[in-house]
């Protein structure tokens, strides 16, 4: 090793490689395995560059965008993910999450951990641009992958339109055009019996 | 839909998605099993944020290092995951990387599908600082993965420590600390048995 820092860095690395083995409720887009956090962190990274006109100001720092999104979910490392409907699991996650983040940034030297810890704060926040932005961005991926999957998901955990629109209405303050075709694809799933509406349930 | 810009930008992204089911040839840190290149990808970009202050210049512009690892793989989908010490795979591989990155790329916008495969043509070209730095830390994670699962990928591939030195050795270009600790890391390695220096071939 040439140095301290350069030590705790790769330390901090080799503890995030373990977001690989974090599954999601969601599955991959050929519907063939459930997706894990790595690889939505990358596609939402992707996303994130990809969709950048949408953002609700016009113009969002992408830079920061990518920095947040690339560790949004670094927590769940410690904490699991926890599923957007799962309502009990909501209760606690603040807690988990919080006490997942002083340990795993407070891997990397002290003024690495305290701006990417911040930016953590700022995505969960979701009262800046950037955060509203990352946020709605990271609402419409699954939602995506659960309508190209005919729905299995929403399905097996009985989840309604309603539901989804009351945990997923924020979109609009972080990117309306993005939330506009995120409600057509969700009437689209509604008419192809991949979700049913409220009133179904 | 909500226009044709948007539309071709999901087509994209789920295209894209494709790539979490193109597999690499080394594991992930648990050695548990392969890891797939979107996860990969996500790995390296929140590498090149954790360790930018290693860049050879100094200063890279991090934000265009980042959108340039997000992407650097995409062609994959289409080319496969080329073995770094796959010598008649790299013959063909240029040709077959670019074709993936016309139809790839092409699936967006035109005006965003010129800048990104831009991005993807400075990383493979390795002429700026940004693709310099990108690419050391793109040798430097599987090297790091291979050395914590005791090199059971080098050896079922019969790979020395001289190979590693001829493929990775453009590391000093982009990130010289980095390179040194590479090189002390593969020391190691060779000490512990992990993989044979290049007299035992």
């Amino acid at each position: 090793m040439s140095g301290s820092r350069l030590e705790r860095q790769l330390a901090f690395l080799v503890e995030a490689d373990k977001l690989k083995r974090v599954l999601r409720q969601n599955l991959v887009g050929d519907g063939s395995r459930r997706e894990n956090v790595a690889e939505h962190s990358w596609h939402l990274t992707l996303a994130a560059l990809v969709l950048a006109e949408h953002c609700a100001e016009g113009a969002v720092d992408l830079g920061r965008v990518m920095r947040m999104v690339v560790l949004h979910d670094l927590v769940e490392i410690d904490a699991g993910d926890t599923y957007l409907y799962d309502a009990r699991g909501r209760v606690t996650k603040q807690v988990r999450e919080r006490q997942a983040a002083e340990r795993l940034f407070g891997l990397l030297p002290g003024d690495q951990a305290e701006p990417l810890s911040a930016l953590w704060e700022e995505f969960e926040a979701r009262e800046t641009a950037e955060a509203r932005y990352a946020g709605a961005v990271d609402r419409l991926l699954p939602m995506l992958l659960n309508y190209l999957a005919e729905g299995r998901v929403w399905k097996v955990n009985g989840i309604t339109r309603a539901q989804i629109v009351e945990h997923c209405e924020h979109m609009k303050d972080g990117a309306p055009e993005l939330w506009k075709f995120a409600q057509s694809m969700l009437d689209d799933a509604v008419a192809k019996g991949f979700l049913p509406a409220d009133c179904e349930r």
